[in-house]
C-alpha cells in the first residue's frame, strides 16, 4: 500500500488511471456524452504515458538501434490507435485534422512551452544548432510533400467524393512518405544521427528500465486500455458535437493531438528546464517528422483497406498554419539559441490558432 | 543667426521646417488639395525627426531601461499620430495599409539602402549573425500572428462590414500582440538584448543630447506640429485620390510609411556607411517588429474607442509581401552578411511591389 | 578511328550525336511526331553539353572575368535556343512552364541527385555554408520578383488575353530582373564571389580545353545543331500533346529543362560524388540565377519583339511549386551540410511534383 502511494507521488498522472473504471460504470450507465468524453479523454493520458514508458524499456534492452526503431513506430501510438478507431467511425475530418494538429502542437505548443519555461529558469538557452537544423530541414521537406495533393484539390476546386486525380496524387504521396520512412529508418541505423528518434530521455531523466516482462505486459495492456477507450471517446464525438456546437474539425485539430501526446510533451517540457534543449528540440521535431512520414501513410492505407476515402487534402488554414509552423521551426532551429520571448511568441501564435480554429466555419 | 545658420548646415534636414508656416497659409487660402498634401507631408518629415531626437535626448537622463521603454513606445510616434487622425476621419484602407507599408518599407526600402550604400562603401559587411537573427526570428513569428485573422477572412469570403468572428479574432491577436510587447519590455528590461530597441544610435552617432527640458519641450511642440500637420494631411487624402486616381490604399501603404520615418530611415542608412551594419539591421528589425507588437494593436482598440471596426484584415497581395519580407529578413540575418548586390535585390524587390500596388485594383 | 571509339568510350554522351542524322531522315519521311519528338530530345541533349563544353574552353582563353560573363550569358543557351523557337510558334504556355521547370529541375532534381549519390559516396558532406547561403538569398529574393505579377493576376482574376496591368508589371519585372543580371555580372567582375557563375568546374574535373579555333567552330556548329533540333522538337510539340493527352505545360515544366540541362546536371552530381558539394551546390543554385534573371527577361522581351504577349503569370501550383523549391534551397543552404536522406527527400518532392503536374488539368 504504502508503495503504491509512493509510486503515485512519484507519478502523479498514474493517479488519472482512476477514470478509466468510471469510464466504464459511466458506458454502462449511460452517463451525458460529454462527461464520457472527458472522462475517456483523461483516461487516455496515462496510458499513452505507459505506452511510451514500456516502449522506452524494451528499447533498453534491444540495444539503441532496435530501439530507434521502436520508438519511431510506437511513438506516436497512441494517436495512431484513436484515428484508426475514428476512420472506422468515418470521421475522416476528425483524423486529417488530428495529422496537422500534431505538428503544429509539437512546433508551437511543445516547443513554445519548452522555451518558455527553459528559459524562465535558465535563462538564454542553446542547443546543437546543426542537429536541429538538419531535422528541422528533413521536417520542411516532408511537409511540403504532404501538401502537395491540397493544392492540387484547391487549384481543381472541391469537390465530394474527392476527385479521383486528388486520390491518386495522395496514395503517391503516402507512398512516398513510406519510402522516405523506411530510409529515415536505415539512415538511422547506419548513423548515429536519428531525425526520426530522439536521444532517449534515459539520458536525460531518470527511467528506472522496467524488466522485459513487465515492459511487455504493460505495453500491451496499456495498448489494450487506449484502443477501448479510443472507442468511447469516438463514439462521443458526435453527440458533443452536437450538444458543444464546436466542430469535428476543432476536436481533431486540438483535443486528440493533446490527449494522445501529453505524457510525450511533459518530457521534452521537463527536459528543457533541465536545460538540456538540444533533446527538448529534437523529441517535437522527430515527433512531428513521424506523424508527417509514418502515421499520415498509414492512416491513408488503412482508410483504404477500410472502404474509406481519406485523402490528403487539408484546407487551406491548416496549409498556411502548417507552413507557418514548420518555417519557424527550421529558422528557430538554424539560430541554435532560445529564450523565454521566444517560447512566449510561439504559445502566442498557438493561441491565436486555437481561437482561429475554434471561429472557423466548416 | 551665424549659429542657426551652422545648425542648419549640420541638421539640413531642420530646412524642411520652413514648409510648416506655408502649410498654415495653405490652409488659410485654400490652395490646390495635391499642393497642400505636399507641402504638409514634407513639414512632417522634420518633426517626426525631431520627436525621435528628444527621445534619444530624454533616453540619456532616464538610463537605458528607461530609455528603452521610451524609445519602444515613441519609436513610431509620427505615424501612430497620422493614423490615429486618419481613423477618426474613417480611412480605414489608409491606417491597415500603412501598418503593411511600415514594415515592408522598413524591411525593404530602409535595408536595401542601407546594405547596398553601406556595401559600396565597406565592400562585404558582417553583423551580429546571433542578435540579428534572434530579432528576425521574433519578428517572423509575430508577423504570422498579425496574418491569421485575414486567413480567416479570406477563408469566410469577405463582406462588409466584416464578420464578427474576424472582428474577434483580430481583437484576439490585438490582445496577444499587446501581451508580447509587455513581456518583450521585461524581457529588454531584464537582458541587454533588446529586440524592441536597437542599442541607442548614441554610440554609432554623434549625439549632443539635449538639456532635459529642452527635450521635454521640443518633445510636446513636435508631438503638437505632427498631430497638427496630421490633421491637414488626412484632410487632403481623398481631394488627392479623386484627383490623382491613385488609391487610399497606396497612399497608405507607400507614402505614409515614409513621410513618418524618414528620420529614423536615414539613421539606419547613416550608420550602414559607417559599416556599423548590426546596428543599422536592428533598428530596421526593431522598428518593424514595433508596428506589429505595438501600432497595431493600438490602433484597434483606439478605433474600437472611436466607434470604428478596424479588423486586421490585409489583401492577399500585402499577407504575401508580408511574408516575403520577414522571411527575407530572416534569412538575410541568418547570412549574418551583406553586400551592395543584395541591397539592390531588396530595393528590386521592393520597386516592383510599388508598381504592383500602384497597379492594384482596389 | 580507334581514337574516336576512345573518344566515345571517355564521352559516352557523344554517342548520341547518332540521333541527329536519324532525326534528319525520319523528317524527310514524316515518321510519327512522337518517334520524331523523342528522337529530337535525344539529339539535344549531347548538342547542349557541347555548347557548355565549347564555352567553357573559350573561357581557358579569355580568363576568368571574361569567362565568367560568357559562362553565365550561355550556360542556358540550349534552353534558350528551344524557348526562342517556342515563343515563335506560339507555345507560350510551354516557355513559363520551362522557366518554373527548369528553377525547380535544378533545387530538387539536380540538388537531389547530387546529395543522394555524393552522400551514399561521402556520408555526410559539407559545404561553405557562406557562399552557398549569400547565392540562394539572391535566388529566393530574385524568385519573389519573378512571381509578383503572378499575385496581381491572380488577384484582379485571370482574363485572355492578359490584363494590360499584368503585361506593364510583367515587363517592370523584366527590367529589374536584367538590371540586377547586370549588377550580377558587374559584381561577379569585381569579387571572386561569383553568383551568377559558378568556380569553373575545370578545377574540380579534368578538362582537356579544346584549342581556341576548335571551341569556337564547336560552339558555332552545336548552336546551329541545337537550333535546328528546337525547329524539329517544337514542331512535334502539338501533335504529341493530342497524341499522348500529356498537356503543353508538363511537357514544358518537365521535358524541356532536363533536355536542355542534362550535361549540366551530370557535372554537378559527378562533382557531388568527388565530394566537391560547394561546386555542386553552386552549379544548382547559380543556373537557377540565370533563369530568373537572365533568361525570363530575355524571353519577355524576344517575345514582345515577335508579337506574342508572354506575361510573366504562372499558375498557382507553379508559385508554390517555386517558393517551396527556393525556400528548400536557402534552408539547405544555410544549414551547410547534406547526407544522403536529405538528397532523397528533395527527390521525393520532385517525384510528386511531376505526378501532380501530370495530374494538373491545364
Amino acid at each position: 500500500m504504502a508503495r503504491a502511494v509512493r509510486y503515485i507521488k512519484d507519478n502523479p498522472m498514474a493517479f488519472l488511471l482512476l477514470t478509466f473504471p468510471v469510464v466504464i460504470l459511466a458506458e454502462l450507465a449511460h452517463w451525458q456524452p460529454m462527461v464520457v468524453f472527458a472522462l475517456s479523454a483523461v483516461a487516455i493520458i496515462p496510458l499513452a504515458g505507459y505506452i511510451g514508458q514500456s516502449t522506452e524499456s524494451l528499447a533498453h534492452y534491444t540495444g539503441p538501434r532496435l530501439g530507434g526503431l521502436l520508438n519511431a513506430t510506437l511513438g506516436n501510438a497512441a494517436e495512431l490507435i484513436i484515428t484508426i478507431v475514428a476512420i472506422r467511425e468515418g470521421l475522416l475530418e476528425l483524423v486529417k485534422a488530428s495529422i496537422t494538429g500534431s505538428i503544429l502542437g509539437n512546433l508551437l505548443l511543445v516547443l513554445g512551452m519548452s522555451m518558455l519555461l527553459g528559459g524562465l529558469r535558465n535563462g538564454h538557452q542553446t542547443f546543437d544548432r546543426r542537429q536541429a537544423s538538419n531535422n528541422a530541414v528533413l521536417l520542411l521537406m516532408s511537409v511540403i510533400i504532404l501538401l502537395i495533393p491540397s493544392l492540387l484539390s484547391h487549384y481543381i476546386g472541391h469537390v465530394e467524393p474527392p476527385d479521383d486525380k486528388v486520390e491518386i496524387l495522395s496514395l503517391g504521396v503516402a507512398g512516398v512518405m513510406m519510402i522516405l520512412y523506411i530510409l529515415g529508418l536505415i539512415f538511422s541505423y547506419k548513423t548515429t544521427k536519428t531525425p526520426l528518434t530522439p536521444e532517449h530521455p534515459v539520458a536525460a531523466l531518470p527511467l528506472n528500465a522496467w524488466p522485459l516482462r513487465v515492459a511487455l505486459v504493460i505495453l500491451v495492456l496499456s495498448t489494450v486500455g487506449v484502443a477501448y477507450m479510443s472507442e468511447v471517446l469516438v463514439g462521443a464525438v458526435d453527440p458533443v458535437v452536437k450538444a458543444l456546437g464546436i466542430s469535428e474539425f476543432f476536436i481533431g485539430i486540438i483535443f486528440i493531438p493533446i490527449i494522445g501526446n501529453v505524457a510525450e510533451h511533459l518530457v521534452a517540457v521537463q527536459v528543457a528546464v533541465k536545460n538540456k534543449m538540444t533533446l527538448s528540440v529534437e523529441i517535437a521535431v522527430a515527433s512531428s517528422l513521424q506523424i508527417a512520414l509514418f502515421v499520415a501513410p498509414v492512416l491513408v492505407f488503412i482508410s483504404l483497406l477500410m472502404g474509406q476515402r481519406l485523402t490528403l487534402v487539408f484546407n487551406q488554414f491548416e496549409l498556411l498554419a502548417l507552413i507557418a509552423g514548420v518555417l519557424i521551426a527550421a529558422v528557430v532551429s538554424a539560430d541554435g539559441e532560445s529564450h523565454w520571448l521566444e517560447g512566449a511568441e510561439l504559445l502566442g501564435i498557438y493561441l491565436i490558432l486555437v481561437l482561429a480554429f475554434f471561429l472557423l466555419p466548416i
